[in-house]
């Protein structure tokens, strides 16, 4: 097993070096789930169909997530981002989150992606916490990535 | 079941008004989890020991996460934190983070504990991806809060 | 006239000093149109019925700009808004927008309302600007405040 | 008509994918208006020649504003602005405002050279609202573009 | 000599817990130079009298940086401040900077003033970098503080 | 001695037109000091070496310092850095403090490289301000650069 990148033989903690790294397309897609009681679910598919959606404001908070994903984990590069989408999905429990992100560059994008998705998930508990304490983030993980040296890797 | 309080009659999204809400000393407590391999854990574990600790940089990205929580949650209110704390704790197959958030104020700080959490764990896993890159973000969820009308809650 | 209280005797630009005004309860509304084809307007009401409304989300955006607005406006205070609303009406080649902000403490939030329209205003132009590149921002501006020393003011 | 491009067919907000566009230098330019009491124009204009300038200020904020456009404006692309140069213009009873963006990349500055506008047009309206609370900030539009698929477009 | 108070007893970092100090009126002043070539500060002079004003840029840089304290400092709390003032002097070869930061709060705000002078000393640098690569920022120091359970200090 | 590049004709600050520059690989090196007591130095050294570690936090700080210039520095570009290091070094009365920005692109990395420094100094003055109120950054400057049109310069 290798060691970590992101420390200097000193024990540093360094923003990796990714100038010679080649520009490739790279993209990666993260997912994760809220888990909540049958009523707050229902309750969200009753608004839905009308204005005052929850999933479509937490898919906006998603996309914004992902442009701060720099601001916000220490060692990542800044990236000009050429693609994000989130995509929430209301199941019986729970609201499944997938993002996408993608980038002309020399650095994988898993970061911005899982960000994408953390932030979605962290804005649909906020906007349900008033009728559902309980719910849970979970399951929060990177499904695929492609590009870049270590080419395409896909979750089991 | 109550209904949502971020939408008015209309149906459109609000930064709920807690002008009329009391000053009182809030707290919230946030829990989460990494799940890794335990190669990863043990690679995390010799490096504690001496600089380069995965565990404190994440510890203080959360930290400075839980201040970014307006700017990340579109219907959050600033608030001014007046204590945060993560902490870490490396089990055999995972990273297992708490987060405290106080204020004495309007509103709630559960959103700020939340968003530490979520943001120590994408730090562990930005830092440990390129040895483990099947790490999930688990069990992110509020174990308690205090203070403001709705009174002292814990999780079961 | 008065002269700028945001200048010293020097000429220096300051944030200006208000540890000593009270706290009250200030609002401002401000308000704001975005002015485009009818064509444009259509293409909106069409679309406001399902998801992909652009107005929602130019409404999120507003809500999100109010809150950095000290980030934006050089000689602005930070302050910890307690309530803040968006609302956009679509005309027929037209869409209004009002915002509301509110506060206790011991200054204004007028540059929050006009914030949080001019950021609705820009995200309308974003979402449509595929469409109708010659819309205009128009008509930004205070329509009432209250609170503070100065009291209750109308726009004519 | 065109329909817009900033939502999926399933009707979801999305950054758009830009991956596969040219990186060709683009160019954008838009203008505003802040309408004031002559007056206020005059208190401007007593101050312009010594320091404590309003217009500075703002054009400074101006500049600044525009670089934080990924931040405000949900759907748009983070960019490594090239140039930004912000002028204003003194009238008799309003300050003219012309922004010019530039870029080497993969998708048109005309949100940021709008944003640039608004928030000099925000700051000149907070410096001098202690004298003129009626001002109004007017005809912030796209005035030309250049660069990308699309080539060059000048307002009539 | 008192340990340090920014570790809990386990060595973590934390944000202290100032819930419990009184909100009292609490002014920081800091102050720092940039040491220049005299042919650069008589560069800057000869600016000076017109637009284009070096020291007027940076003042308004420091004003704003005072307001990204919290964002930039990991272990500072999110503060409201009331007033900052920033003031510049040239001499025969240096810049004298000077801040004042002012809140009614719970914690002082001596970070605030040394970074509204270290962000006005580093614009400084970058306005004059073209002519005078070797400028040093220098002396950056608190000289005094009030409010507060420590009361009122001087550096001597 | 050449004139300030960062104002027009007119003495208007710009943001300096860089789209014609090459990309090159750009390297810049800056370097700092934070003086303080003898026993502060002993009271770091004393917690380096467990958890609770003064200059691991300050070095944290820095490299995120690093990637928010534009967000503090005016007239600043935007730039997507490919590598960032700091390090901290502790003496019998100083910290010493070097960082090292790197970047692909049109313009160089100084500003990156002294406001990574001047961020890790004031987290070492944050953290170590409650034992010795009396530090002092000095000397954050600049000691080489390479890449760009001006090529390689290194300070005597």
């Amino acid at each position: 097993m290798a060691d970590f990148t992101h420390f200097d033989e000193a024990g540093n903690a360094v923003m990796v070096d990714v100038s010679d790294k080649a520009e490739t397309e790279r993209v990666a897609v993260a997912k994760g789930r809220v888990l909540m009681q049958p009523e707050t679910a229902a309750l969200i598919a009753g608004h839905g169909v009308k204005k005052g959606d929850v999933l479509a404001v937490a898919q906006l908070a998603g996309i914004m997530g992902a442009k701060r994903t720099p601001d916000l984990i220490p060692l990542c590069h800044p990236l000009a981002l050429t693609k994000v989408t989130v995509d929430l999905m209301l199941g019986d429990d729970a609201v499944e989150i997938t993002a996408t992100c993608k980038l002309k560059g020399r650095t994988g994008v898993e970061m911005e992606a899982l960000t994408a998705v953390s932030v979605a998930a962290l804005t649909v508990y906020d906007m349900c916490k008033a009728v559902d304490r309980g719910m849970r983030i979970t399951d929060v993980r990177v499904v695929s990535k492609s590009g870049g040296k270590s080419g395409t890797w896909t979750a089991d």
